[in-house]
């Protein structure tokens, strides 16, 4: 039997959480290592809610809703009314079973847990294979400094509809946070580090940025590719594309590239792009031109396999 | 147009908060003040749950799942059954709404609002007119000191079923536990004071119990008068007939008539315990014979008709 291919994914939100899923569906042929964003964190009634995370895990466990692109297939609302009529702030609307996630967490935290122990045991009561880590059990959260001043993540992202117009990103925490030595482990570890098909400023950039870790991606044994977030100019989800304008980048593939170009040896653009593939080339990058829409698992496990593939048996 | 009635009920369970509605449905006539018992309060999940507040307050708002006897009428499970899953105790069943009012009680908490102030505010969320104030503002727990040794009062009455024998209940928090300025004057000030159909032993005698409340209580201006909560020999609900007789009171209208002797004048008893007036009224008691099973809000309020009628216009 060959070896199982070690692959560390960098992931958040739903591009990231559907590549997870993907290499997961991949079985036995892969070990599966997934590190979360956690800089969209955010207290919400209480609790800690961590949007990545879950959407990670939600995917890995098959449970997440997939059509509506976020939280728990079949979930309902009761709680979040009652929020409401008791007058709690009800712009972040979350389902009752993910709201659950955040209570169990939020008392684990409390108990004095660390984050990446908390995800290590919920991760492991949903029978999810793959491990999922933290890329930090410090606080950490991007400030989107905007128009309208600075704001949190889900402030801008879910309250104000990414209306403000982004002039600067920030990490609060960025001083004083550090990354897990779990996290470092699985990038010096793995055979292969993918960095997912996520806000490269929002969701992969925290995670880079975190100290060490640049310079851990660059020193991995492994091989390294990144998966374009944008196809045909365009994000599929979430407000990568006006972001990457707002602060000055080229909204397509090459754009994206340009940000990954050192930190990875390989680029994987969709076959709408492929017109693009020579001026990736140009930046030093090994170009791969596949279908990297992820409507499905089908989809997902395909984009997967095609991926690691050329880490496989490395 | 006469005065309305200055009522203050002390409640707790399902039979106190049910007299709060019928109270409450007596409309402009009566002032209602509902103090309710906390000594049943728990940390749940990390959550700060005051079972009988939201059953007075779901009663009061006509939300109460009367069906079911607990919780908010048409509630989901998902919360519930995700918190299994992932692994959190769930011997304690809550509903999605339900848990909403405890996530919303446990973040004002944190953020340093007194009990009252956090009560108050949500009953005003849910347009309860009348005013409902916990007890006490302080940390205040029955324990029940049974065979399987001390109990939090929900470790033994849902957890275990009440099936150890109880051999005591003391009250933790008892030596620092005071009674609100809110509550004291809410007695102090009544036309009528009632004690509520709720269990007299962890119900009614830890409100009692706190420093000052008792002698408050005999010293109000107003009449006093206690409903039995023990209907032909067995309680309607809950664990108030095993344990009066485990801890050696008769289990009947007049055993629970013994122990409210000296605090009330007058004493409620069931049609089915016209027999008992005569035994009931040697201890000193005036008996009203009246049909206290609420099994619903004509009856709850036909009740609280009668109870509020000796006072009305005092």
């Amino acid at each position: 039997m060959a070896r199982r291919t070690r692959v560390t994914l960098l992931a958040g939100g739903t591009g990231g959480a559907k590549l997870a899923r993907g290499l997961a569906l991949l079985g036995d042929a892969v070990d599966l290592t997934v590190i979360a964003n956690v800089a969209d964190d955010t207290e919400m009634h209480g609790l800690h809610v961590s949007p990545d995370i879950d959407a990670i895990c939600y995917h890995l466990a098959g449970i997440a809703d997939t059509e509506r692109g976020w939280g728990i297939a079949g979930d309902t609302r009761s709680a979040h009314a009652m929020l409401e009529r008791l007058g709690a702030p009800a712009w972040f609307t979350i389902g009752d079973a993910d709201l659950a996630t955040s209570i169990e967490r939020t008392r684990r935290l409390r108990d004095g847990q660390r984050l990446t122990e908390v995800v290590t045991a919920m991760a492991s009561a949903l029978r999810i294979g793959a491990r999922v880590l933290p890329a930090t059990d410090d606080r950490y959260r991007t400030v989107v400094v905007t128009d309208a001043g600075p704001l949190e993540f889900q402030d801008y992202f879910v309250r104000l509809r990414q209306e403000p117009e982004v002039r600067e990103l920030t990490f609060d925490g960025a001083d004083t946070a550090r990354p897990t030595n779990e996290m470092l482990e699985a990038i010096a570890g793995a055979d292969l580090v993918v960095i997912g098909p996520s806000n490269p400023l929002v969701s992969i950039a925290p995670i880079v940025a975190l100290p060490g870790v640049r310079s851990a991606i660059e020193a991995a044994r492994g091989s390294r590719v990144a998966v374009s977030p944008i196809v045909a100019g365009a994000a599929l989800k979430g407000p990568a594309a006006r972001m990457l304008a707002s602060l000055g980048h080229e909204v397509s593939a090459r754009g994206v590239a340009r940000i990954y170009a050192g930190l990875v040896e390989r680029f994987v653009i969709d076959l709408a792009d492929a017109d693009a593939a020579p001026s990736i080339e140009a930046l030093g990058l090994a170009v791969d031109v596949l279908p990297t829409i992820m409507s499905g698992d089908e989809q997902a496990r395909a984009l997967a396999a095609a991926v690691v593939e050329p880490a496989t048996g490395a």
